[in-house]
């Protein structure tokens, strides 16, 4: 997909937008994504794609904050998700913010859709949740709440720009879904750590070199983390630090093969963090934070060299704890709002489920055990 | 000031930390920006320096919070601001999380301290107010509630890494403190821009080539943005848009001469702040965020090329917006948290001030104003 680079290519032909903004409900003039409400109405506009809805994949801030919000009960979780579309129109925490994505069948194709799908296609959307009109017919009554995919029975709608992927034949659905669901993180860490390697751009302020550059994961054990750490690993990363907060993390990621060096850290005493990852052979040319829980942003900025750069993944990074935490350190340090989309994502990440076999032994226990239950890990 | 290089930097050399730790009362280890209740006792540890406080410069998104929040009676926003500092031990506001900054002179300075300050310096902080040791003696009874910056007598502490600069003999104080609370907005758009100009790194993620990059800055007419879009141009930036919200800050910005091209539109209205930057010779290289509103995220993506950088200077700012909107537009831009500390800030935007008139006249301006009423700026 391209991107905007012209306004015409924002406000769409006439009719509809390719970003969806005819579906606003409320408040007027914002994206979709900003709503509050959209609208869901089957009916497409031109360049629209309808789904017949299978499964969503609640985001890992966004299913945590329910579940505790709840307590967890089956019929709370199920009843809160639903109540939350059927209000909003789209599943987007209004805690968190974030949303997810969906698995679903292609029922119609709008005739100026630009996504090349056809009826019948199985395709997973890779836009969030938290901007994509959805309508549940079922109650969710096939979800028992434990964990983050949901069957899920109802329509999605896509706009023109609302880039999707159909699912690849050769690794079961729920496994490509979590996969998918946190592709943006291995592709942005792959193009962070390949341009620190190659001594240029974004990794580091001063004249760095091309030396190759130490990557630390905070939450490696996990899905973004286990991805973005073998991302890191063959985009040129001379050593990855992988940090997890459990012994029982550790024992996993050792034997996925995925660091040179684990460490057992609680990701939120900075102290403890910056301790474990300059011990570990640090400071990090760049720090991957892919820990679902708030309060790392200071830790993450300790634990990287001058010059260096923090990319945030976690949808419970705060804004302000980061840009005032790496000022209050006096930390000359890049840092980076993960952006879920760059481009070739997908590919990216359903390779590296392919190629590694640490990666993917991640995923097939991550998926059959459902949510981590009180593990931070995204 | 150098960054964490090894852990013994971190926890300090037995007694205190550089980072302040040892003044964290709750909760425990997380650092002072994150703590919720600071030690604000007069008694220094050996790398420490107690300030007699004269002014405190609230930041911009603060200010607006306290002022909407109270209704900016003058005695109701003392008291709020009295409040949260008896509580908290620090000037930091509990809904926006931010501080700002203050000016004060050094009253007595450790024999461990590293700042390089002396007894009678007057200084002014460049680590905000929401890690800084702060007891308030006078009620604020000087402070008319109208302006960001804040009359006010106690003491606040420094901690070995809190970096403080000497105030300039050659400007008035409140002019310069006005500049040094935003010096880092101009330090960083320097770099992005001047890497964007030499065709590589932070600014793009093609190909980029050696193209004069043209620059947005949303909120152009306010202090952060002047500086930022001074800053710009001298970096090697082909063209400079400066986007502001109403007409007369538009003939301000005209008259300062500090932008190619003035355009007026809604930063927090997407579509309308797409059109305009693309109308101006857009779409940006990069973007520079200096609107203290809450809301612009998606705009500001929409105004950047693909392969450009977005920087985030408003403490308004959401994470989780900025993230999801840019992957929800399938928009491959680079989005920096704004960090208030690189080296060389302080000189850099003192600089700018110094030698270009068109800054000047807009920091004298609102200096002598007060706090800009309900306009959207930093």
């Amino acid at each position: 997909m391209g991107h905007v680079t012209d306004v015409g290519d924002v406000t769409g032909p006439g009719s509809g937008s390719p970003l969806g903004l005819h579906r606003v409900l409320a408040p007027a003039g914002v994206l979709p994504q900003a709503a509050w409400r959209l609208d869901t109405s089957p009916r497409l506009w031109p360049d629209e794609v309808r789904v017949r809805v299978e499964r969503l994949n609640l985001d890992a801030a966004s299913f945590r904050q329910l579940r505790e919000a709840t307590g967890g009960a089956a019929a709370d979780m199920r009843a809160e998700v639903c109540r939350i579309v059927a209000e909003r129109g789209k599943m987007q925490n209004p805690v968190t913010g974030s949303g997810g994505m969906l698995t679903g069948v292609v029922e119609e194709a709008g005739p100026g859709s630009p996504l090349g799908l056809t009826p019948g296609d199985r395709i997973a959307t890779l836009v969030s949740l938290s901007l994509t009109p959805l309508v549940i017919t079922d109650g969710l009554a096939g979800w028992d709440g434990r964990s983050e995919q949901v069957p899920c029975q109802g329509h999605a709608i896509l706009f023109g720009r609302s880039i999707a992927t159909v699912l690849p034949a050769d690794l079961p659905g729920p496994l490509a879904l979590a996969v998918l669901d946190v592709c943006g993180a291995p592709a942005l860490t792959s193009r962070v750590v390949g341009r620190a390697a190659a001594g240029s751009g974004l990794a580091g302020s001063g004249p760095a070199g091309p030396v190759a550059p130490v990557v630390a994961v905070l939450g490696a054990a996990g899905k973004s983390g286990s991805l973005s750490a073998a991302a890191a690993r063959r985009a040129g990363a001379g050593r990855v630090i992988g940090v997890v907060p459990t012994e029982a993390e550790a024992a996993t990621l050792r034997a996925a093969g995925l660091a040179d060096e684990v460490v057992t850290a609680d990701a939120r005493d900075p102290v403890a963090l910056a301790a474990a990852v300059h011990g570990a052979g640090g400071p990090a040319t760049v720090t991957v934070v892919c820990v679902d829980v708030p309060g790392c942003e200071g830790g993450a900025v300790l634990a990287t060299a001058d010059g260096g750069t923090v990319i945030f993944f976690s949808m419970a990074t705060s804004f302000t704890a980061a840009a005032l935490g790496a000022e209050g350190a006096a930390a000359d340090v890049t840092m980076l709002i993960g952006n879920g989309y760059v481009p070739g994502h997908a590919p990216l990440a359903l390779d590296l489920v392919r190629s590694e076999p640490g990666v993917r032994g991640i995923f097939e226990v991550r998926v059959s055990e459902g949510a981590p239950g009180g593990k931070a890990e995204t």
